[in-house]
């Protein structure tokens, strides 16, 4: 079961076999920040990490409570943010927010940091977590003014964290990365592996159990 | 126009805007790598160029004969080797092949030569052309016996260089790259963007023509 409404996250885990159940979280993200920020400074890492067990720990007692977690499911929640300049952007919502983010970042690069977390539970109840960040590396391009125009005018940037895809129209302003493709998108599918293994389950089950999980 | 006959570089063009038609080149590539030989020492970015070329002219003055490209058009064609342990390495074709293979790179890292050729056609005549190499580094991570054999039996990694995918079930073992992701899938989005510039199209043209070229 994937906790996230991102069809970029989907996505990724349809074309690598998986066809997960999409349930989506009702955390209050700021609230989160705020419980964390409470107890002493936090790092970019731990905050994507916590919202992203925050939101699987949601899901996962909401789906217990309506007696959906019958049997063995894994369950994976997952945050994004890019740090450009040592400030963290999400999404940029309007044509001008967005212009403005790629006039700065043209030419330079950020990281994206993607927190995840894996339950495993089993007749509903959770019986292992297991969770990590990936940061990656992202080289922005410098797309001309007609070129950043026409992709602004495609929306595509508007309603995703750092006013860029890696998987859409953005690629072609995208030089290059350093670090896992699949986490810029949103969930990495290397990390992911890792985390299930910590839990007691390989891709290789997943697969076996004709992708549904 | 995609002179290519891979689902990989068709996929990366549509998602990112692009919807070409598709022509198969009939360029014999052992003829082409024995004519560069001749001239010296050849290296592994010059002979992916070199087929990137032979390809894009191929089909090009094919098509220029059938008399398809009248206006103004732009042919594409790419070519991709694995290079590990400094050696190249093509598609494996049978299981065992692919398994004596992720034996010997899981765990290390290899180098994936993308060669581009871009060639504008006006009026049935190419007018301009550019060309260039990506070279992405790919680090493969280490799957479970259970994982190498269920891959393997996907069949996935049995036709594609260097028996892996980034964008489909191989995503899971493929720790991170360095470079362009879609140069590793098969044709680079930022590349294919310089190279378009040198000819004097931008991709904001292409989109604007309704993506179809």
């Amino acid at each position: 079961m994937l906790a996230s409404a991102s069809p970029a996250r989907l996505s990724v885990l349809r074309a690598a076999g998986v066809e997960p159940t999409v349930s989506v979280s009702e955390v209050d993200e700021d609230a989160v920040l705020a419980g964390l920020a409470a107890s002493g400074p936090v790092s970019h890492s731990a905050a994507v990490v916590a919202l992203a067990c925050a939101k699987a720990n949601d899901v996962a007692s909401r789906s217990v409570e309506r007696g959906e977690l019958r049997g063995e499911h894994v369950l994976i929640g997952c945050d994004s943010m890019l740090s450009v300049g040592g400030e963290l952007v999400g999404k940029p919502h309007t044509v001008s927010v967005a212009r403005a983010r790629w006039r700065a970042m043209a030419g330079t690069s950020g990281r994206l940091l993607t927190g995840h977390c894996v339950l495993r539970v089993a007749d509903g109840a959770v019986v292992a977590e297991a969770s990590g960040t990936s940061s990656t590396v992202v080289r922005f391009g410098s797309p001309t003014d007609a070129e950043l125009e026409a992709y602004l005018a495609s929306r595509e940037p508007l309603s995703v964290a750092g006013a860029f895809t890696l998987d859409g129209l953005g690629g072609w302003f995208i030089d290059g990365i350093d670090g896992d493709p699949s986490s810029v998108i949103g969930i990495s599918l290397p990390l992911t592996r890792r985390l299930l293994a910590e839990v007691g389950i390989d891709v290789a089950a997943l697969w076996a159990a004709g992708g549904r999980v």
